[in-house]
Parts: structure tokens; C-alpha cells; sequence
């Protein structure tokens, strides 16, 4: 398993956020983004398909714009986070929207019940770090 | 050469968008990636690699941000604008400080300043699509 | 519209491609990765989208795997072209098993028909482009 | 944490691997895409970035295949899985660049020693997932 705050502490290049406020956002963009895909993909599997296809859509966009997240957070900053508080906020419109669609069919699919976990974790911890940046 | 209009005229799926603004955006999306792209390359590839790292790392963000943006916009939105409007806000930031950072070096490197055009163009262009959504 | 070729001219970083190669490749890259995101968005807001689930998964693969080989093509390579060559070599799969799955639905469909187009056109591309690395 | 496992387990489309494989190749490349991002950002902000350009261009490429090869795995695959394959082998090319060029580093940043783990525990996972495809 990697040591992500150890990553962050050795990197010199750090946003306004502890290491272990980056190593938390990390991991639940990662694991948001994956949990997101598996979902779509057994959506479009499903022999509802049709029925999901709207929510695999919005999944698709939400793995994009997570993922361009944890890319902009781990590259860090510099003194003015006004695009990374930017790109959260997006961020968290993303997770919303696939835990809406994805919520409701979380009792029918387990995989849209894990997804529907994973965006919402995402988007608390998106406002969380949205905090941490504007104090 | 692609036939942008023409695709998002046959789609079923449309953003409060024609489908000319939709070909105009993707465009200065594509043009934008590929130009950031190649500047951060280049930089990282010139002598004075050093004194350009900012730059290139502040492009590698903004590769990510313009192809997530592409790919979003693409997809269509339903009748609810406001993620799309956050991504191109989020995009809008990206392209304006790869345009501040490379705008400095456009005198000495030609992809400089092609990038330099490219952001400016793609900037302009997501001020003029957000003009359309909020319309 | 981007000056693809002055840009790849301006670059000291070049694979073993001239500047025309390389633009050539890039456009039929940003062409196809268009394409084909636009056409698993039209195919999933059709009504028969069940239908064709499978074709938009595929869809998606390719539209990430286009992109990534567009970067990393981008990025120039030097002396060593391997890594390159086995990114074009799975760009040419993933362009052929979306032509394929799409080309069936081209008549009913006018964005499966420019998506058909499009994965053709980049495969052929591809193909080309991995002759000029290995010559 | 993502119940990784269990979240492919609930799927119906899976390529020829058990959701116990495909748990452990995601996460080697979830690990390797943070450890690559983070180590490329630290080698741009490190004094001697000049030096370390290359290494950090290499890291790029090898994020967006990771990302790239991550999204496809997770998609899911049908019976034929010489796209995967492929994917997989760019992958690990990818991997060992990377890992060969920021292990001579290793010493002077920790960045680059946790990149290093990371991209040779990718490029052994990659190998031992390919050998079960084949098998």
C-alpha cells in the first residue's frame, strides 16, 4: 500500500494543506474514481441498461472530472489555490450528481450501493478540504 | 477533418447549446490541449528547463482540465447546466494562467507562443460559451 | 485553427516522425477521440440504448486510450521509440474494435456513421505512423 | 477505504481474471499513478529540475497510460482480451521507463524512492495479471 503522507511530507512543493489533509482528499478521490467506473460499467452491463443509461452517463463524466482532481491536487499549488478550490468545487458538483442517480438504485445493484458510498465520502471530504483552503 | 457540427447535429443529447457554439467550444478545446501540451514538452525538453518548470507544470494542469472539459461538454448535459458551468469556470482559470506563464517566454520559444494564442482563444471562447448557458 | 506543423517544427524534442507525421497523427487523434465520445453519448441517449451498451463501453475505452496516445505522442519520446509504437499498437486495436461495433449501427445512426469514419480513418493513421517508427 | 474486491465481485462483466486479481491490479495502479504524479511535481519544484526534466516528461507519459490502463481494466472486457493485453503491455513498458529513470534518484529524494517502489511493484503486478490472461 503506498505511504501517502509520507509521499506529501517529502515533497516540497505543498498547497495550503497538511500532508495529511492531501493524503485524505487522495484516497478518496481515488477510491471514488474507481468505484464510479466499476458502477457505469455494470450499469451498461446490466439488462436494464437502458433504464441506467442516464446515470452511467454522468459517471462517466464524474470519473473524468475526479480524476483531473487528484491530478491538479497532487501537482500542489503554489501559493494561490483559487484554481484548485475551483476545480473542487466542480469536483464536488460531480459526486453529487452521480450519488443522486446512482443512490437510487442502490438497493437493486451492489455496485451502485459501493458507488453510491464512495461519491458521497468524495464530497464530504471535498467540502472538508474546500475549508482547510479558504481558512 | 472532422465534421464537428454536423456530429452534434445528429445527436439527441444537447446542452442549452448550438450545435455551432458546442463545434466552436470543442475546437478551441482541442487546439488548446494540443498546444499546452506541446509548450510544456518543449520547455521541459530546452536548456532552460529549470527556470521553466512552473510553466510546465501549470500546463500539465491545464491538459487535464481542457480534456475533462472536452469530454464533458461533449457528452451533453440534460436540461441542468450547472456542472458544465463549473467545469468551464474551473477551464476558463486553467487556460489563464498557462496564458500568463508561457505569455513571458512567447519572445524566445515559438511554442510559447502558439500556446500563448491557444489558451487566450480557448479563454475567450469558455467567456463567450458561459455568456450562451446563462442566457 | 492550430498551426499543428509550425508548432512540432518549433520543438527540439521529435520522436523519429517529421513535423508533417506527426500532425497528420495528432489531428486523426483529436478527430477520433471527438467522434467517439460523442457518439457513446448519442448511442446512450437513444431510445434503444440497452442495444447498444456494449458498443458505448467499448466506446469509452477507446476514447481514453486515443487521448492518452495523443499525449504521449505529443510529448516527443526520444531516441527510444518503443514505448510509443506499443501505445499506437493498442490505439490501432481499440480504433478497430470500436469501428467495428459501430459500423453496424451506420445506417441507423449519423453519429455512428462519422464515429465509424473517424476510428478508420485514425487505425489507418496509426498504422501508417508505426511503418514510418520502424522503417 | 474502497471494498475493492466485493465491488467486483457484485459485477456481471468480467474479463478472464477473479475479482481478487483485478482488486490487486487496480490498486498497484492506483498506488503507481499518485507515486508517479507526486514524484514528477516534486522532481519540477526540486533546484535541480533542469537535470531531473526527462525523468519528470517520462512520469507524465506513465500517469496517463496508469490512468488510462486502470480505466479499462475496470470496464471490463468481454471474452476478448487482446485489448487489455495490449494495454497491459504498454503498462508495463511505461512502468519501467519510469522506474528506471527515477531510481537514480532514489538517494537524493524520497519522492523518487516511493516512485520507484511503486512503478516496479506496478510493473510485476502488470506481469502477473498478463499471465493469467494468457494462461
Amino acid at each position: 500500500m503506498l505511504h501517502t503522507r509520507e509521499l506529501f511530507e517529502s515533497m516540497t512543493t505543498k498547497p495550503s494543506l497538511s500532508s495529511e489533509q492531501m493524503a485524505t482528499m487522495v484516497e478518496a478521490l481515488q477510491d471514488c474514481a474507481e468505484a464510479v467506473l466499476a458502477c457505469s460499467a455494470g450499469m451498461l452491463a446490466a439488462r436494464d441498461a437502458g433504464h441506467l443509461a442516464e446515470a452511467a452517463s454522468r459517471d462517466m463524466d464524474c470519473v473524468d472530472v475526479v480524476t483531473t482532481t487528484r491530478n491538479v491536487l497532487t501537482r500542489g499549488n503554489g501559493p494561490d489555490s483559487s484554481m484548485l478550490s475551483a476545480q473542487l468545487e466542480v469536483c464536488l458538483l460531480a459526486c453529487e450528481r452521480s450519488n443522486e442517480l446512482c443512490g437510487r438504485h442502490a438497493e437493486h445493484h451492489t455496485h451502485c450501493r459501493i458507488c453510491s458510498d464512495a461519491t458521497r465520502h468524495c464530497a464530504d471530504t471535498c467540502r472538508a478540504t474546500l475549508d482547510a483552503l479558504h481558512r
